[in-house]
């Protein structure tokens, strides 16, 4: 069995500010001086606070929303973790690229862009310009046999993601928001959520994309199988471990989208184990979070709870690619909204008189 | 006291068909065959099917929203009901006019239009493009001493609000969403919901925009004394004596809205008692309400569990003015776009081959 004792090197990565809480009084003077009751807002007023911190302004904007989009392919279907196979994977990001993804309507309707990161699809996509291609390699390892990547892809993994969150935020996004789409990737991030929590690892397997009841035991068989080939409980060490190279490099957006003080929109589960492996790399990621909605996924709730993270919705989605995370978008707008625009109590009592 | 005997006529106001449930299985199916795992999209996929029912198409469209925000006072504040004065609720319309209002600010942040009614505000209003003046009187008389309106005025006001809604379906908006302004208005609804749900009258009350111990318990002995002045339990006589002019108007604009068959978005505790004097008048109406979110004011939960109405968002407001309603309208662009936008999974898996 492998341990943390292993060599691994902990990649240069951003830096990540702590949040500016010399705002958050004059945040709240802010919302509470707006015409309307005392906390009338309920967590929209929050939101604003939370913008505000991140961005360090009492003027918080979130008009520009870029959705990052992260596929890759996981070692693990070798064994049946999935009920759906690989191909899917690169079907799905060929059908982002058409614009006909659930991803895609949604972005439409709430008003963002959408990227799509090859981060290890086990195939060949075709150059698009909303690709960007950062293949690590075609799918991870089987992570049931052996690490599903080694140091360097990690480390690889994690850089060119706080890099391309850095860009999208230097291109004029207020937000980033970030989605996933791969094969497999739920076994994955049941095996991060059950290191890095951490929590039971039955706790922390669902169905994912479906399962029947035969195919639920037998991918728990699989990923108790792949947890006793490890130890390890170090950040690093358990996404070498147990992946993915999207998930990897969703941790690394997070940091870069953190180092540049733009919030980022976490999706459902897998994405919310990306959040979790990016917290304990870098506890200051967490400030920047913004949790949008609770999965139908087993374990995502219990996942919130372990990071004490409310999720703004509960909707019963359980489709990933960020999905979730664009329907918070305009709670987001809504929160500067608030701050920007509304008028004061005083500037209407005086109307009033 | 006065009963349901006293002459009410019946006011005449448009039908209201039934929602086209032949066309479920077809909605369904074409839920079912897009590129997700069945379900996937939980309640999205719920407001997918109920948008197609409403407009009686599988390709139904949420783009153009239109917030009429109906304005009106309340004799009942002559009592002491509510914390604030009278004049705040024209100070609030004319910050509503100046665009400067909590429900333009999240308009503009999901695209919506506003448009303010005045039902029946105790003060002049200036004209302006985006007011439509259908003062009934100044206020309503006092619940507490005497009738709130007449059975005239009642009429009035469901006509008027129904033809506002009517109209502003003939001129383009997929989906009304209502808002109110009112001092005083949580008293009046508390009471309609108390004898049209029916519910105990205690239950029926909360802090509505804001009350010390003190001024609560006074409001409930208020509210208490116009309740034992009447045992009517026939909705229109119900509005008539207890209001409010606001109220009536949004039930006869919902009334309206359905008969277009465009969807209505309705927002927290006074917009919803006004759904539930409509549905009460018109049972049919009930299908063309989305629920938007579930208010912090004491009461909107158990009105909503009165009408089987399972509200989409959960965000501890309690200000009325549409803005709940607002920060549900994208869902319904997120759902059209899933039927309209996304491709199936036929589609996505001939593409993978």
């Amino acid at each position: 069995m492998r341990s943390d004792s292993d060599p691994v090197v902990t990649t240069t990565l951003p830096a990540v500010p702590a949040i500016d809480e010399s705002l958050r009084e004059p945040l709240r003077a802010k919302v509470d001086g707006k015409a309307k009751p005392p906390g009338a807002l309920g967590r929209i007023e929050d939101l604003a606070i939370r913008l505000g911190l991140i961005q360090g302004t009492t003027e918080p904007r979130a008009d520009r929303a870029t959705l990052l989009v992260f596929a890759g392919d996981h070692g693990l279907v070798e064994d049946g973790v999935s009920a759906h196979p690989q191909a899917v994977t690169a079907a799905m990001v060929r059908t982002f690229l058409a614009g006909r993804g659930t991803a895609n309507a949604f972005a439409r309707a709430v008003g963002a862009e959408v990227r799509i990161v090859d981060a290890g699809v086990a195939a060949e996509l075709p150059a698009h310009p909303d690709l960007f291609d950062r293949k690590i390699r075609r799918g991870t390892r089987n992570a049931a046999r052996e690490p599903a990547m080694t140091a360097d892809e990690l480390q690889r993994a994690l850089a060119d993601g706080a890099a391309l969150a850095a860009d999208a935020a230097e291109a004029g996004a207020d937000v980033i928001a970030l989605g996933e789409m791969g094969i497999g990737n739920t076994a994955s991030a049941s095996l991060l959520m059950h290191r890095l929590l951490p929590a039971p690892l039955e706790a922390c397997i669902g169905a994912g994309a479906g399962h029947d009841p035969a195919g639920l035991a037998h991918k728990r068989a699989i990923l108790a199988r792949a947890a006793g080939r490890s130890a390890a409980t170090e950040p690093l060490a358990v996404l070498a471990e147990f992946g993915g190279l999207e998930i990897a490099m969703m941790a690394g957006a997070m940091i870069g989208a953190a180092s540049r003080r733009r919030a980022v929109l976490v999706d459902g589960f897998i994405v919310s184990a990306a959040a979790l492996a990016a917290i304990r790399l870098e506890p200051a990621v967490r400030d920047y979070c913004i949790f949008a909605h609770c999965s139908a996924e087993r374990g995502h709730a219990a996942l919130l709870e372990g990071i004490a993270a409310d999720p703004l919705l509960d909707l019963g989605l359980r489709l990933g690619e960020g999905t979730g995370g664009l329907l918070a978008l305009p709670l987001l707008r809504a929160a500067c909204g608030l701050l920007n625009e509304v008028a004061t109590l005083d500037e209407v009592l005086a109307g009033a008189t």
